[in-house]
């Protein structure tokens, strides 16, 4: 059963935000466990910063003087900045050296804030082992009329290295305290092109699960990229139609509909774009789908912001800017950017949840003309009931 | 387009409790607004009772005599017992009768607690047309080691009739007050046996939907009978794990894995008790599917009940006792009949969730030991990964 190898998996961790610092900790528990696979040490690269240690942490002493960063996370194996309060793994080594950190790994697992990347892009390029894989943890997709640019596609070109994604019903904080939660990661080894030196061990699905799944932490490995990356963006969209009829006071049916017809358009929009790879299933059945849509139509921040614009009776742009403390709501940007995609193909029509989100946010129709401007559903009748998409 | 026939369908509603004389309501506007199918008129059969209006109905004086039930919602146009406050389109015709109110009707709609159902069949047994069609709205199927049948069916069989199933994300009320929400209709013309004479207008799904679908209840027509009815049993089964692990603070994550996991699981069941007839899109496109099965996970009272049980350190059957005031909660029955057809058939492995929610109520786990009993999940791995179920 467990064969060995010459070679072992090394695996690099790129950002440490409570995201990045809890995939480092999975992971790390998960080295450990399976050493004839991976390397034990899991390097954690830091951007580097004088910290003081916040009184949430239990090594807060009062009248500490500021410290770096890497060397409080080495020391005393735990994030004080960014994820107090949590044990870390003695082999999550943190390191501020970008390109030491990812110079042998044969895994880089990207997990910062997208606006991060260029500057990776930039000091990576060329210095990664050239059969390196990725996996993005940051959701998101780009559409512009031009199309739709995945991150994971995005880090894969800049780099020249093959990117999958981890994409799930996730929350940082609950993962690190081990309340168990499940997620996706689409990865399919790539044919082709520069292959895995056969010294390590292949990187079939079994494997990759061995990589991130922990009893409170369920993976499913899928080879949908597209659509596990569509579904982690697109869902916010379908969150402020839920957030809309629920501020109107309409009840859990209402927002179950939303959900319902958030669904099919994810999966008709994926199908539209990403033709031959995109699945349904990944949408109807995984937790990158289905799962991670109902979380943030039932509790997420572009679901609550949505329905405090309509109990106000104000735009949401301004429940942006008094309750969100300068950060912005993604699925402001995404509902617009998809809304002038489908405008530019003329697929109006076909997408009228998408559409109608942004008539709502332009101020051309308001959250009560949402059961209207669905009426002309397409799928409603037109003979389709019960066929596939 | 409105072609003419020389006879109209004719529509009897068999029950008048809150949800039966809301669906009378919604059948009676769209009779009124397609005179080209429907005859106006909707018989509604009422259990007659003697009445004194209540506080809430806008017809209470102080000091007026009990009357027949028939008598007020005829002469008031409201249900005064059942759904005080709503007004009645006039067309609504209360009966008593059952036979009288069945004898013509091409159309039976069944909307009564399933506990009547024996004596409806005895009264109507060779009563009705030869050809006249039914739809339930009663949810639930019953399991037994010998196998599932479903309400639909069960009439169907008792009545000599072809009958098929309304099922949705629905709470009488909400439609009464025209809030929104939709709702399943799923019905195939069938075809052989007693023909419906070519003097009415055939029952399309066009046509069976213009029945049901209002600008405030959108319904969409779909051929699969037995999915629908599925749906809407094993929700509740479902909905207890969501709310064991809602119980333990588990949050929204675990609850939406619970709904994933749950709604794998329905489709599966529904493949093995009746593999050509339902499709997987009814349980994960539909709102007799999806969206029923999310709204009873987030709100619905076996969720609610299960939360409770786990919070308080207490059996379910003890909240059921205290809480519900001599109802039973649906989802108790339903588990334990479907873990114990399972154990029979020996496919205990390949429900997990359901064997899961089981072992729970039978004291033989704790809530907390969902996610370990879901490893057992042979979905997880086994290669399937974005294959079909």
């Amino acid at each position: 059963m467990s064969q060995t190898y010459p070679r072992l998996h090394r695996i690099c961790v790129i950002g440490s935000g409570n995201w990045g610092t809890t995939i480092a900790k999975v992971i790390a528990e998960n080295t450990r466990e399976n050493p004839t696979l991976f390397h034990p040490d899991v390097q954690m690269w830091v951007y580097e910063e004088q910290v003081t240690i916040p009184t949430t942490s239990r090594h807060y002493r009062p009248g500490t003087p500021p410290q770096k960063l890497t060397s409080l996370i080495n020391n005393l194996h735990e994030n004080v900045k960014y994820l107090p309060g949590i044990i870390l793994p003695e082999n999550v080594i943190a390191n501020p050296d970008l390109i030491s950190a990812a110079r042998e790994a044969s895994i880089l697992i990207f997990n910062l804030p997208h606006q991060f990347l260029g500057s990776v892009y930039r000091t990576l390029r060329g210095k990664t082992l050239p059969y390196a894989r990725g996996i993005s943890c940051i959701k998101g997709v780009s559409v512009s009329e031009q199309g739709c640019e995945l991150i994971s596609e995005a880090i894969g070109k800049e780099l020249g290295i093959y990117c999958g994604a981890l994409s799930g019903a996730n929350i940082a904080s609950e993962i690190a305290e081990e309340k168990w939660s499940e997620t996706t990661v689409a990865y399919a080894e790539p044919q082709g092109g520069e292959g895995l030196p056969k010294e390590y061990p292949p990187l079939s699905r079994e494997n990759v699960k061995r990589l991130f799944h922990r009893p409170y932490f369920h993976v499913r490995v899928i080879a949908d990229v597209a659509g596990a990356s569509l579904g982690g963006a697109l869902k916010n969209v379908v969150a402020l139609a839920a957030g809309f009829v629920d501020g109107l006071g309409w009840g859990s049916n209402a927002v179950a509909a939303m959900i319902r017809v958030g669904l099919l358009e994810e999966v008709k929009f994926g199908k539209y774009f990403f033709e031959k790879e995109v699945k349904t299933e990944t949408f109807t059945e995984e937790s990158c789908g289905v799962a991670d849509l109902i979380t943030s139509c039932i509790n997420g921040r572009n679901f609550r912001c949505a329905r405090l614009a309509v109990q106000r009776g104000v735009e949401l742009k301004e429940v942006e800017r008094t309750e969100l403390n300068g950060q912005s709501l993604q699925g402001l940007t995404t509902a617009v950017e998809v809304a002038r995609f489908l405008r530019s193909v003329k697929k109006e029509k076909e997408f009228p949840l998408f559409m109608a989100v942004d008539k709502i946010l332009a101020g051309k129709a308001e959250a009560k003309d949402l059961p209207a401007l669905l009426e002309g559903d397409v799928n409603t009748l037109s003979g389709r009931g019960n066929s596939s998409l």
